[in-house]
């Protein structure tokens, strides 16, 4: 951290800002310049409230130079983090994952139909939602434990993972039972009651950004997961909000060169929701795969105009089937493969 | 909702969406225009998922023509609700009652003397986290159940209303038995599984706007408070997430006015955290009552400089005395009063 | 500036931090921190391109310490800029002049009509358009120096001041000879081929922030006018772009008192702009007082219904004669007035 | 265009709209809702007010149907426009061209270097600012005429067509003497008498998105290019201003395939400017790619830590020929080609 002191701050306050750096353990070092004075402070003030500063007198405002997260930084552990979700499913390799499905389970047959679908197209892992975060009450709010099962069901015959999103600290371990990974979605990314939840389960945890969360902010909200005791994170880069109109959401793919630049972590790209259209997807699914991304999310649906939720986004299997091999000649031309898809198609 | 067809669609495409309408229960209305032909959907479509009209052949875009939230809408209910917190306290009258305390609880000396002190400069009510949601898992998470007890004991000694947060379900009826008024944050904004927990419990709920929620976003998510049954929500602007980067958040004050066109429900703003910085507050609080805040909160703390949490926004006791008058003065400008302050100083 | 170094940086990598920063001129204190180093840069690193220390092997950021800008801050010039705009609008000091005008200049009838109106209800200036920098081709592009001949005739009746916009520096001329005050709108807030045009001629200039810039971009664009030679530059807060949907533009109030304390230059408010609708300007008019504008700038229009640009953010002359005496009150409650308005109404 | 009444408007407003609507010289059809009525405006509205209806007594709101430009759409214009920069480069093919160079023209060693290196690596075209529009009047403003001059003798040794930016009307004269293209930079977005002045020329135009504009209104300002008599518009997705502060710019790839979707113009992408860090423009650059760019703006610079400008952000010529050919695997898996690049590498 950097004290940044006024152009006028007299010595009293520099020296006040020094016995207030003394006296919650950190070491300082004044820089005098030829504008104005500096209070730099050593020490690990990552546990401080280091914007208390800018309250002293003659102080003009504090500049932090620590990444503020610790365990998600590649500073703290060096190799790559890799995550298994069930069997065949690893993410964080150079091999990336895709997980495609339904919005929400709406009954046995659109999650089977689906599921058979998009295994058949080369998906290693199946997502679909039983509990729903909707923006409306009037909305479907998903089937709850019904749907649980049908996930079930539909892994038991595909022999694709499960990822599937909780939406409360009481429903985790339900979720648990029945899913091989838990999402935490964008409007509850900062619920950190539930991001404790689910670091004190075993199942791996794909963790959306929040839609105004800077890096920053994410990598440290990530930190009550891996501080709980789960090292097992996925981040997801599912579009920010921003001016923008045409989408439903700005995927921000710069992140993931970002994200992998600062942590150990492996981050994976949604871009149905990073557009919220359908005619979007296909293009946006090429730029996240080139932009690094660690596994692709994608909404399909056996039939989008009659889905309960996400419609507008969702791809029609024959889409999905369609786009699956220039996903892998993307991936190729990076020195990538996708998962379980046959090479150099 | 408007269904726009694009400039070559088809009279098949056309007949195809509205069979979509009527499949729904809802009537439709060709209109054919000179570019381009569009189809009037009549009837109330908010509970229907509209977007999933984009994904029929041969649709340019779909527009909402209905707001979609309803309860929270002046349309329903015409006459302006008024929130009663404790005793003394309402909220959406002439009289704007002002909340003020620290950010959290941090021990009983402290949550005292601002009481004693925020109650002589003429606050009406005590804010005050027992609970906090912190954006890093190594700050200081507040005192719980303690703090929920010196929050009791400050109402105690001095009469004030007690507002406090409540971050997850589970600790819902914990914080309304102590709470004069739950609080939900801007972190938890749609976190629903919380909405719809304060919203089956008697305590009234004052709602902070979530950073990166439109207004329709927001009035619909309040809906989860009100559908479950609790009428007394109290809505809160405490700023909005922009490039902005001189301040924490940027207060977006044209909301207050906009909701008192669209909504029955009373309006805070939170000039601390819609701020972010000291010496920003008193201006924009004087701000926040012109454009027609029906309530202010503002964070107080008897030594900023060593608060636990926000010191860099918080008003020290003799700030906040100072400029208590003039909160009153801008007040009866605009034909209104502080509540429980002296009139015509 | 600071140079902050990756944690796993070498000392030769330091070392080579040093010589370039020795090579521009400036001084150097390195300080070793228990996680990683950072080299202080001292000295006046504003001329210098500092981002370029971002190249340096083993380097991760710069920070910069020293705000960009220079004549504007109120480092340099300690006492606060007043403007005057012809004889008798003063901007700067404690009386708030109001500025209220139609967007564009339509008529002889319509900008007389429109000015005795404004000036009876107690404007000191008179705004209006002449060149008009249109979203659209299409539409109505202003009546060019015919228009400018009619603020000039709305001058002599009125003794109205007139504040005009100019949108391209061989129109500076121009434009000076009738106006009492150039006006930059956001649109070409970084034309600096523009801010060094105006800033060559002798009229005050009002120059408008534009809608993506931070505060330490635009008084540093403002250092353009200043540079070139005139001093007299009124700053006006007109709303931002953010996502909010519900407003043209987010006015961002906080802009105000940062404004008042890092620079010596007034500044003024545009609520019109800010909010982009009718209903909600008198609202944001009373909280840009509040919040310390010193001017008001304000769209007036006899026909809003058939004005030919910005009709849905214009007041009538009786909606602006109706809020003025509130506007009065709310900045007599701060301690000012409005310019030319009987006090204690 | 839709004008929505309020639920409680009078027959009578709906009248009004009604007449207001024919006044204009279009006609009307009214839907009584459920809830609500509209009346749909029946013509080409996009030379209209359209807001100005909202101040109709009764309206509620006005809901634009027709996009607002028109020579732009590819509703007007059906197939591709393809824009020839000099002899060899071709925008707006299946061939995608790159056209790399360094910010700033500094001296004839910097250029020629740059342009024999870029062109060996594979780019078709150079680009390098005379003019520069820079945030600072402190910081160099280019070269003028004589980097134009040198500018030309690059192309004369190497062959590479000549992008340059032009500032200001009266420089394009003398711009499109040397120039094979006039780029309008981001800050020149909505300066429409320059827009004006680079469509009344013959050179073709590289026009640079708005750091805050949406897509509407970018297309809408390319008209004012395009109705100026100029056919040949690049537009260039070079980031946006969002709350994302790790990047420069929020590089907002959906636009491209938007864009693609909307208009017959071709788009181009600036992953230098999109991110601002140079560690995250190869991964952009490929993300553009595979989004559908139709050409590629790199910045490339022989000495990025002695750059006068936009050091940070530009590629060692070393880098640059290192991802070149990654850039055309990516070209190559979506169907396209690097303009001038071997296939197949």
């Amino acid at each position: 951290m950097i004290v940044v002191m006024q152009p006028n701050a007299t010595p009293e306050q520099i020296d006040h800002v020094v016995e207030r750096v003394r006296e919650i353990g950190l070491k300082d070092q004044v820089i005098k310049g030829t504008e104005l004075s500096v209070v730099a402070v050593i020490g690990d003030d990552r546990k401080k409230d280091r914007e208390v500063f800018e309250t002293l007198p003659g102080v003009q405002k504090v500049v932090n130079i620590l990444a503020p997260y610790k365990l998600s930084s590649n500073e703290v552990k060096t190799e790559r983090t890799e995550v298994a979700i069930g069997q065949a499913c690893v993410i964080g390799g150079t091999a990336v994952p895709v997980i495609a499905g339904p919005c929400s389970v709406e009954n046995e047959q659109q999650i089977l139909e689906t599921a058979r679908a998009v295994r058949d197209a080369g998906a290693t892992a199946l997502r679909g939602g039983a509990f729903k975060p909707r923006t409306t009450p009037y909305s479907f709010q998903g089937l709850g434990e019904e749907g649980l099962k049908l996930l079930s069901a539909a892994r038991d015959e595909t022999g694709l993972a499960i990822v599937t999103e909780v939406v409360t600290p009481s429903d985790v371990e339900l979720v648990a039972e029945y899913a091989d990974c838990l999402q935490i979605g964008t409007r509850n990314a900062q619920n950190y009651e539930l991001l404790k939840a689910v670091g004190q389960q075993p199942r791996p945890v794909l963790y959306k950004r929040g839609m105004a969360m800077t890096l920053d902010e994410y990598l440290l909200a990530a930190e009550y997961i891996l501080e709980a005791g789960n090292p097992n994170v996925i981040l997801c880069e599912r579009g920010i909000r921003t001016f923008e109109n045409h989408v439903r959401n700005t995927l921000s793919l710069a992140a993931i060169p970002e994200v992998h630049k600062r942590s150990h972590l492996p981050i994976a790209a949604d871009p149905s929701h990073g557009t919220g259209h359908a005619h979007l997807v296909p293009t946006l699914t090429y730029a996240s795969i080139a932009a690094g991304a660690d596994a692709i999310l994608l909404e399909v649906h056996p039939d989008p105009q009659h889905a309960y939720t996400d419609g507008a986004q969702s791809l029609t299997p024959a889409t999905f089937t369609e786009i699956m091999p220039t996903m892998q000649r993307v991936a190729e031309s990076i020195g990538r493969t996708l998962s379980g898809m046959p090479v150099g198609v």
